[in-house]
């Protein structure tokens, strides 16, 4: 507690960025089903959908004074991520640290606890991702640390690994895997808009992707509906 | 497990489309308050408001081969109905299964699992009613069932019933009882709309219903304000 | 139960109106952060933003008899307050009472139960804040009180209170304490504004605050990362 | 609604006794993983373990009235099922109507809402699995209907199927597989006796059941954890 | 917020310790069906009943220092009662405070935050109804008060009321009302036990309380099951 | 996926097995407040208390194949610790594994999923903790991994890292801090007897730790109750 490790290294901009193209459910499945953040994250408003390098933060419960150390370790291109050590659902974060976020050019929060100014920070078209919203406020007593790996929401984030937000949640790519696992999005993107123009056309996905046989193997049977039941 | 039962009987076209024009809260009462999903499932964005027949699908938890199945067994004004034979909250459902439901002229899903692609689904126009939002995916293992019988989010729904979702929520109506509750439906509507008239003119519920007598008889008494408490 | 207090002393409009301009979150803090009800109260749409004096219900559970009473205690600037005596989800409001609510000039409903006819409320533009959205129905057999004090979602009301309400959620503020609190959202508003200017022009919290001495004192730590970790 | 189905076919009696040998897990696994409650459904204290006949309840939200109707319908050997037509947290059952059932021979009491006197019950010795615990109490003013088929915390149950009910929940048992499944109990349970041994003789399941050439196949890997990490 | 106030005016001490041969249940029946804390208060170890007179903490979330300061102002035959000003799952309160309590004799405590060392506590005997078990700490910052009224998981609590709990939970009961609602009931328990000895000799509560006419008045019918369904 | 480490590093077992002497609250305040597994995570059963060295076991959404092969890498004083890559509340974990765990010398399991056979675990006296008891079951499809870092209710956990567990849930001690945490464990335990004595001398909190100055120098002030409120 108490460190705030700076000069981290952080996964290549032009990687991370190109993130932002493909939504979280894609990436989650392009890196081998990991890094999904718990569903109990979800954005604050509908629409939003980011890719940056996350600076992370470890706060104390219902603190949040260790954010406002975080806004100088940022640049652009990143995304906040805040763990509280033990669970809290306190209003963090607002308006004004947006303010202060957005200034810098970081793409949005994604936040273990709550989140407040839900219409200013619709407004200001700054997205976050919380457990819940909250106006209960924080106070400034104790120390948290900056840029060390933390656990958010199930996953194990390290600063300069990648972060992914939509609708959908929010997915973590570890920096080390980040240009495979980019590659691999798409990769499946296009086998998927291969797949979808055949579905606009009217083929079925038991005929695109050959399952009929197998089904059949495994015992499925057709019957038509009794006269009546 | 391992059914798929084809040419069920459906609910008449022109009475499960009819069904639009109503209140999810309209129909769950004009057919004596039975037939309502458990609140827990919601629509993955505002506004949607579908009425269809149900095609059903029991599934294997974590397992979505089934929709597929199911897919072929749909026609035009179908909404699709799917139950998981154990909690799950995966994300069963996303966009390239949407697009072949759609082309389908399949009107909805309603699913008491994970929803995914959410704003893939959103620019589409193919609205869902879940239990949660989820990018986990599932697998393609084991079979499950078509056009069975099933228990949705605490409601019995048999394939051909109507399905009707709005922003409350989502109601079941059995074939046999769809005609005499639309009409129910149309009845309670235009009394309503004489209720509303007379409530936009500022007449009281208590003296359009004649409340007062018996709120009196129940003992409710009027009093003024002590001058201070 | 089965009173109903008349003439209730209000907070005065001019005051419980001026709060519209302050945030929830905002009140919360200009009051000694106090009066923010429990996080479950939502709004049912995003994008409202109320303020009034409340009208206040106490309804037994399941059933909205008294919310009809309640109308005619109603007038232009008032919010309605609905807290059942036991715990329900039942759907106790809908577009009915809105639009007889409404035509008095009611601001908005909060309330610890549920709210149906979603859609219509919004197209109404008649703002909800409820712990649930639920189609199911109410009875209309016991009685409960109106205009008397009621725990509604964690927080003591009384009848004449201010009441304000956006995204965030719902604040209360005591009628005898309502003035000041006013002046001091009013003032806080001013020192943010002066903050968010310096935020904009890129200043840090640490600098604008003076943090840096205090965050030394406890112990803050600056370090590089280390060549890998 | 308000309809009281008499002389029910129930599973026999010996059939439907000889379930209470078997664990919950143990006969949901027999049945092909069907006829599991949901796990909201939990005792009211530890270690009871009963099956029996099941007679079903269908009852309007915190109103307990068919529970005294329901008691004239139930012999020994029974066990009753209770769900309200919506969600409901009211307390419906607690230690008279508990007493009044004991005297009949009734085994025990599964109901999807709340149960109160629970210390009360734990020394009658009358169990009750329930959705929750709430001292709320009910009212006596709606018909509901007694042995119809019911939507009970996910499940299917009609008068006369067998529920089996311990420490892990409850499952239903069809009353026409009823004898099937309870064979397929006695098998697996004689088959898990063979493994427990071999298991307590320090045997690997991976060899009692042949796993490592699958798993290797698979692809599993085994490694010595390097020198530090 | 820094009030603490001494020399409370208790309910009487001979009825307070009246109500413990009460259960919750009977105490909400008995005064209206009021004053029922919600059901996330929960107690940490089963088979406790106490009862008491409230001494009321209003504490700041995740900060027990005013619990040290209650302390002096608990005697005898008292309950804490204690209420974060806003939500927290905090552990406030463990076997070292309850050593404190313990030793003034105080029966016990309910609070609507967390509890740590359960297991300590069941061996000293000193129960807790809480909202959570989290061994999470606190901090001791920040003033709160001691005796001032407060709202305690959903219910009013002023200091000196009558706190019953049991396995069901607990109820309050207000200082002036205690008398009449103690005297109330008694007679609930007379009549109940008249009641029960009726059901144990094999009565229906059908007969017992002549419910049979209104059942059929409200169209209540009798089928027998027909040959098969 | 598809790792197994064999010959990990397990934290001294004389360390490990002294834990159990302290309660999991005290052990998280001595190494700093971290640690603590989210409280989703609680007991089967009420009493156990188990200390001992972690095997950690990455698995699939309702697939324990994984545990099987866990067993293997399992030795006396172990406790192992599951944790599912995306959230599934299936039942992993029943009797017969806990057999073959038990035979060689496991003291508990820790599972973010599902337990059951509760009963028999109670009589075995094996104990659990988990998110849920469901006695839904789990298919063996798909690998994981053993004694790989997995984050398991927030906390991130490695091979041979110390895990305690009792009443109050599930605290983690990194091996590397093992030995320092356990004596900052002893000198807390000596601290607190010495204050378990003064408070049972009937000595306060605000004397033995010197708290009056500081609360009166923040203000708290001391009032006698108005004659009437």
């Amino acid at each position: 507690m108490g460190i705030v490790v700076r000069q981290i290294r952080r996964t290549d901009k032009s990687v991370a960025d190109a993130f932002a193209s493909f939504g979280v459910a894609t990436v989650h499945e392009a890196q081998g089903r990991s890094g999904l953040m718990a569903a109990r994250i979800t954005p604050i408003y509908p629409g939003a959908h980011v890719s940056g390098t996350a600076v992370t933060v470890s706060v104390p419960p219902a603190d949040n004074w260790m954010l406002h150390v975080a806004v100088e370790q940022c640049q652009e291109g990143d995304v906040l991520v805040v763990a509280p050590t033990s669970p809290s659902d306190a209003g963090y974060f607002g308006e004004l640290l947006a303010t202060a976020l957005h200034t810098r050019g970081v793409r949005g929060l994604v936040i273990d606890a709550g989140c407040r100014d839900v219409a200013e920070l619709r407004q200001l078209g700054f997205p976050v991702w919380s457990r819940c919203v909250s106006a209960t406020g924080t106070v400034k007593e104790t120390l948290g640390s900056v840029n060390v790996p933390v656990v958010c929401a199930d996953q194990w984030v390290r600063p300069g690994d990648v972060v992914v937000a939509d609708d959908d949640g929010v997915v973590v790519v570890p920096r080390g895997r980040a240009a495979n696992v980019l590659e691999a999005c798409g990769a499946r993107e296009e086998r998927e808009a291969q797949t979808r123009k055949r579905y606009q056309a009217g083929e079925l996905s038991l005929d695109v992707h050959g399952m009929r046989e197998e089904l059949a193997h495994k015992g499925l049977t057709y019957v038509d509906q009794a006269p009546d039941d």
